[in-house]
């Protein structure tokens, strides 16, 4: 009985450690987390990590596509319980999308800062690639759906879908290039990036769907800027 | 005087080797090239090649970057003859680079095979991304020109002339799909795939650039199929 109480079981080690790595992610570099580091956070033995993993590296893949799944979970859920028309399903998906994303801003601003580094950026690629052979069915299903009920225009479902798919995932290094800003004490230009920013693709948005200029939409711009601005100021600088 | 004709300049050598190794990766696997055989293909004898290259992967780094910086020339000198309105420089670009490509087209073809490999990715990321950098600012400058003159409207120039680019980079996975179906006797799927690729590219570009379909145009059809029909038929199945 003991024994039980002490030893987690095998997955709830290996999701122990993805947990407490998520977490060492946010508050420190990566190259300084070390194997010992990460099973101290987690409360684990060492016999425990390389049944789990080949490496450091490997935690780190995974952290970042359980990110990436939970991410496309969200939005298939947010789908699943969203009626209406496929514009409205479009902009119910981004909408939904973005909260996620905004709500998740430390972690997958860390990634990316990370993904960004010298040297960093092969270990990336492979995961990159992985994610978006992930999340692409969703944005392609989102394209067709609207294109079957001739409400979006577009000159190419799958190649829409990919572009799409494209420029939401090059945001993040626009609000993280707003957040170094930002620390430097420019907070009406971080704020105006973050702006400009959305406001564009908002407009490819609608643009590679055929649509008029404002008929997807995206959350109100104040929503980005609450969940960013209280969370940057919380930062160290 | 003797020795000035049996030695080449460190210039010249260091381009035999590029253009040994360019004449290679077209007929070989990169795995099964040695320094050895590119000297030996260029050559040279084995003391110089440690002085121009730090390694093999460092002479194809150097040929992509060759291929993708006379790709960027070509295009500009094209740009640099061509007068008219910014959609006729913007057309005579396409075709420009289009003719250019398919004339190179076992080089791309190559490295496009070699950077889709198994274990390749990352090599072929920095590569990518640098080549990227180096070729964006001539798709800035004919957007912004084209903005300038009121000929095109777009959401954003910089995000629409990296769109732009990324579309025409991703041309070459499908023509390398198109090329394993000709292999296999699918001489008519081939086509119809290049063919339904081009106009999608076509159709896309102009709606990028706040065009009606068929503004700004690629070369007719029948050229990609010239260059690429001849060029398959001559390679070894």
């Amino acid at each position: 009985m003991n024994t039980k109480r002490h030893r987690m079981a095998a997955d709830d080690r290996r999701s122990a450690i993805l947990d407490a790595a998520t977490t060492l992610l946010t508050d420190q570099p990566w190259e300084d987390v070390t194997v010992a580091g990460l099973l101290d956070a987690a409360g684990i033995s060492k016999g425990g990590f390389y049944h789990h993993f080949t490496s450091k590296d490997d935690v780190l893949a995974e952290v970042v596509l359980r990110l990436s799944d939970a991410s496309i979970s969200a939005g298939e859920d947010s789908l699943s319980r969203c009626g209406g028309t496929a514009v409205e399903r479009f902009s119910a998906f981004l909408a939904h999308s973005a909260r996620w994303e905004l709500s998740h801003a430390a972690k997958i601003a860390a990634i990316v800062r990370m993904a960004m580094m010298e040297g960093n950026g092969p270990l990336f690629v492979k995961l990159g690639e992985e994610s978006a052979r992930r999340c692409l069915p969703l944005f392609k299903a989102l394209v067709r759906d609207g294109v079957a009920q001739d409400a979006f225009c577009v000159v190419d479902t799958d190649l829409t879908a990919e572009l799409l798919m494209h420029i939401g995932r090059m945001r993040w290094p626009t609000f993280l290039g707003a957040r170094r800003i930002f620390a430097d004490g420019q907070r009406d230009a971080a704020w105006r990036m973050i702006c400009d920013r959305v406001r564009v693709e908002e407009g490819l948005t609608n643009r590679l769907l055929g649509l008029e200029s404002g008929t997807v939409t995206f959350p109100p711009l104040t929503e980005y800027w609450l969940v960013l601005d209280a969370e940057w100021q919380n930062e160290a600088p």
